[in-house]
């Protein structure tokens, strides 16, 4: 394991405001950004949290994210709404247009909003989270800059485009599903570069296309194999999930699809041409009670979520966990002690401290 | 390869047409369920079109299928509604609904249908071609008897549960994305079966939980894994994405979820309890107009299949295909060539004949 210093979430959180306020982002745009920071950090996924305010940083300095965006509807219906984020930061964009999915929701049924001109927006499962809070089933997606190859091909092409989604419990904890639709992260494939170890069959191709298990493969010009891996094992359905993520979320907002997606951090190349406005997300929100009672519907999610933590484990698996238990108590652990930081990104930290003088630690 | 006889699409459908007729089932019903059938055949899905008839023909000779169901919208709002297929073919109620959701598209601009009381519908992709007749983009998905296991689970719980979703080009045909949640399908292993031959690691467990590439042992007693297969690879991830198709289905509608979806074929067991009515389906009808200019979004659709037919490929194969592309390929020759069966299922088809008195060849 790596050192790690343990800050508490509030300190981080705080820190993060006056860095987005040092920008010039309005105090309350401030605040959602570090709240969706924090939520990733206190439900232990580490690359998303605070592990990235370096690179919003390096984006608002040069100017490439927009800190007092206008958060524009170009079209609605009913049930539907494209967002214009105006170049905005996708922590604050994101909630907004989460938001206007919500509010369609509560007079249509469903609510379903597709968002153009917007950048990375933390996980994805922060929006289906606050859906839950109004008992609301919610939907969040986001195209991201290329990493993954399709199936059968040799380039990256694709964003790791997470998909969301979760269902309110009545004494259970919800069912939280938060996946990316590539065999792995690639933040696993970093880590395992820094250690210099190898990692399984599955997780990326190198440069020429050829399966790797050395992560130096993937950095240096491969790609994160989709959902799936190989032929025989579905590595087209993690393709087609990935496309799936990639069309609504950009084709249909008018965002940069594929390979066009726009690079986050400074150190990804600029894609070839443009073929829209930054990147998409796409939210959804449907009510319980449109379809079911409320509480028929929670009450049969308890029972679903105790029928299955009852079912049979694998031989050396303690128990089948039901998707969101891994999340929900690293966040129970963390929000009371702190979030544990490895150096790496307590330096970065500290970096923007000097740069800005804003105190850190 | 088995030895097939090869029948004309027509005549298939016209045998299966007769054979709901014989049930009683209305002609407009018929046509449509033997329509449903053959698409699944032309596409190349040996194993969801006439290869099944004899498990409808079982169901509907034991009476477990209402051959003359009244479908009701038991709840609705602007964007959705919940549908109780009184017990009828997935085949009939399965469309039924899908145009409700497209009725409601219409007019709120998006239209969501669970749908209860239903029993298998077919392959999901054929409603969502359906849609793209009326240039929506539809979404279909279908929980299904238990034959998967949970991510770290040893028991059947899940069904395949697929999900498919579709995209209309301009010049282009559409990408068309149609997969099952489990790492492979139940009738690969069944082929092996019978070729007694072994299968990839990461297709099933046995009936203890381990993991094993003897087919018999998910036959007997063991399940199918989730798409991911393995801790390291996303196994969680395909169980996420069954979890996601079983509550949408079956705890929206009101219908039995996981391990208590009810059995399709005779030689499955009986649930131990039932939570619901049949089984479940969800579909989704998103008018494009509703976000973006239908022009602008199929000229990009357009170009992102050109970008990524162009995408450098594996060393060893011949292009990027798009989702889709197999099935339409597999449809434009056996619209002309006929369907290929193998011989076990022109026997069932023979048997179907000899207890029915319809003349099959």
């Amino acid at each position: 394991m790596s050192e790690t210093i343990t800050y508490p979430v509030e300190f981080l959180t705080d820190f993060s405001i006056r860095v987005f306020r040092h920008f010039g982002v309005p105090e309350e745009d401030a605040t959602q950004a570090a709240t969706v920071l924090a939520a990733s950090d206190l439900r232990g996924i580490d690359s998303h949290g605070v592990a990235r305010l370096h690179t919003y940083f390096d984006m608002l300095t040069l100017g490439r994210i927009n800190p007092t965006p206008k958060i524009k509807i170009v079209r609605q219906s009913a049930s539907t709404a494209t967002v214009d984020g105006d170049n905005g930061l996708g922590l604050v964009v994101g909630p907004a247009a989460n938001r206007i999915a919500m509010d369609k929701a509560a007079t249509a049924g469903t609510g379903w909003v597709s968002v153009c001109n917007t950048n990375h927006f933390g996980i994805a499962g922060y929006y289906v989270l606050e859906a839950l809070k109004k008992d609301l089933i919610g939907w969040a997606m986001t195209n991201t800059t290329k990493l993954v190859a399709p199936f059968g091909g040799a380039e990256r092409m694709l964003g790791t485009n997470p998909v969301a989604i979760a269902f309110p419990g009545k004494e259970c904890p919800p069912i939280v599903i938060d996946l990316s639709t590539s065999a792995c992260a690639y933040g696993k494939v970093e880590m395992a570069r820094r250690r210099e170890s190898q990692i399984p069959r599955g997780w990326i191709i190198d440069s020429k296309g050829e399966y790797s298990t050395s992560p130096v493969d993937m950095i240096d010009g491969g790609a994160l194999l989709p959902l799936g891996s190989f032929a025989e094992t579905g590595g087209h359905k993690g393709y087609c999930l990935a496309t799936m993520v990639d069309v609504l979320c950009s084709v249909l907002s008018g965002a940069n699809w594929g390979p066009f997606a726009p690079p986050f951090a400074l150190r990804q190349e600029i894609p070839a041409r443009s073929v829209g406005k930054g990147i998409g997300h796409f939210f959804g929100a449907m009510q319980i009670e449109a379809f079911i009672d409320v509480d028929e519907f929670k009450s049969q999610i308890d029972d679903w979520i105790e029928t299955f933590r009852k079912s049979r484990p694998q031989p050396g698996v303690e128990a089948v966990l039901i998707p969101g238990d891994p999340e929900r108590i690293a966040e129970q652990t963390r929000r009371t002690a702190g979030i544990p930081l490895v150096l790496p990104v307590v330096e970065e930290l500290r970096d923007i401290s000097r740069q800005t003088g804003i105190a850190f630690d």
